[in-house]
């Protein structure tokens, strides 16, 4: 095999932020596939929130990445060799073996360019357009006449979220972290409101919904769902599907003061992963596939350059929320 | 009509724990009833942790008591003038308007003392057993093989939910504030395992249940509630009925720190509120009256003598666990 393959190992655990020497630049040669893989050459790599989650030690609801051993992620890119009976040079691939600039994988995805480009299908129509679907559909049983609203609703699964919600005819409020951000949120997804957290999530929220909420899709945790408990109406329901406000906290985070309001309110809280919910994918590729067709959703991007070796840094600064919509990684 | 009838009033909001100077004992002659109503003469009044909340001022999920109204809450007692068509003289009833002697009602419903003596209704057989069914079957979804966790375990909803989980074959621990509710919860209500709060849960808890739980009946809130979460597997679920440590809280309690287990374990938290749920009367009248005639459910009750008058501080000593089982004030 021809190729070397620069990739991303993890060289220590974080301790609260990351910090670029928690992460090793490394290169390998790449061995011809074996009966069953292939070797994909990849356009782009994913960072995600919960990459946060598994950089520490510990039981968590995956594996933690291992110290000395590359990291893995979302990416997508062509097959370059393939000795697996269902995929050929050629075809364009999303698969699980991101950080590096070539993957030997076993299972991947085929992708439709035709409806999207390929960088499309590691955010709004990959993992994260699904977690935004599953959340709102499923997990927080999104019905009729709900007011919703979303944190990080500028990230790549609150823009969705919010869109769906909207598209399906709900009044529709998001959070997000600075003036720009909110700007896309209203003009380019078309929430009925927005604000920046950084003035306070609990007096503005009341402003945007003065007779409550009734779903909450959280993506933050910490002030925004205490915030949210407060504001849900009788039987309101929140997904909770992250908590980047936290993930880089050295001791416990303070937990919502408010939490009895569960009982009084009646409240239904729900965490989810969204690989347990892939049999939801073609109900979801249905849906927002003919939402993108049609030119109904809006999605951005915020693609980093450099190759493999601006991942780690991308992936510090998607912590800090520098991303609008999904944060790629251009290999 | 002959009767004065002794009640208990509102004397002021209570500002933490509740003092005997927040209520008042007055007294008022019995008007004759009208079409469609009736005069009990309450034998039992009971008094209940939710009761609290209702002597805040503002929102709730029930509207608050009035200062200078009479409180209310469930009582038992013998109908004794009646202009109602589906009640006479002599029935006995549980209607919702006690801490008092003599209660005018409109609507009450009949028991069958032939099946329990008639303060039954007021605690296994009546709202707080229906809270502990409820809780249990249908906001905590029960499933074969669950492990069940339940706080204030010597309580009046938690004796109840942990032995009809027993009853359906799980293992069950429970939580409680003594050395003697302790040996109740083990020996009278036959759980697995049971633990004095105040020697800590979360350690016990884990030694209690080393393969974590799947259900937590939350009566309790605060510390039980972290620990709970901490130990619950993946896809446990929560209902959470009550949360007696913190409702003399004057400042906000602290939240569970640990609420992003709710995620990574792809936990439900749900509150309830058993008025929600009267249409399942009927099948926990079955199911929990089919153990009780066959002698396979223990109930205790905390029967506090001194008529209307000794009302207030059986309360106030509710709160702070005095009853074992069911607290009642006998008229």
């Amino acid at each position: 095999m021809p190729y070397t393959s620069r990739e991303i190992r993890l060289a220590a655990r974080p301790t609260g932020e990351p910090q670029p020497s928690d992460f090793q630049l490394a290169e390998r040669e790449v061995a011809d596939p074996a009966d069953g893989e292939m070797v994909v050459r990849n356009a782009f790599m994913s960072v995600d929130p919960y990459m946060r989650g598994r950089m520490n030690a510990g039981r968590s609801y995956a594996a933690p990445y291992e110290i000395g051993e590359p990291l893995y992620g979302g990416a997508v890119g062509e097959v370059v060799a393939s000795h697996h009976e269902r995929f050929a040079e050629g075809d364009i691939v999303v698969h699980q073996l991101g950080w590096r600039e070539y993957s030997t994988v076993r299972s991947a995805k085929k992708v439709d360019t035709s409806l999207a480009p390929a960088s499309a299908f590691l955010g709004v129509l990959g993992m994260p357009g699904l977690t935004a679907y599953v959340g709102l559909l499923d997990i927080a049983q999104l019905r009729d006449g709900d007011v919703v609203f979303v944190s990080g609703a500028a990230g790549a699964v609150g823009s969705l979220a919010g869109q769906i919600a909207k598209l399906r005819g709900h009044r529709v409020i998001g959070s997000a972290g600075s003036a720009e951000k909110i700007r896309h949120v209203l003009d380019d997804l078309h929430f009925d409101a927005a604000f920046d957290y950084h003035d306070g999530v609990a007096d503005q929220l009341e402003q945007a919904a003065p007779d409550g909420i009734d779903v909450y899709f959280d993506n933050v945790g910490g002030e925004h769902l205490e915030a949210a408990l407060a504001r849900l109406n009788n039987f309101g329901r929140v997904a909770m599907c992250g908590a980047i406000s936290v993930y880089n906290a050295t001791s416990p985070p303070p937990g919502p003061r408010n939490i009895f309001q569960v009982v009084s309110k009646r409240l239904t809280l729900r965490g989810f992963i969204v690989s347990d919910h892939a049999d939801r994918h073609p109900a979801f590729t249905q849906e927002v596939g003919g939402y993108l067709r049609e030119g109904r959703i809006a999605f951005r991007e915020t693609i980093v350059d450099g190759g493999v070796p601006a991942a780690p840094q991308a992936f510090i600064d998607l912590l800090h929320g520098a991303n609008t919509g999904k944060m790629l990684v251009r290999l």
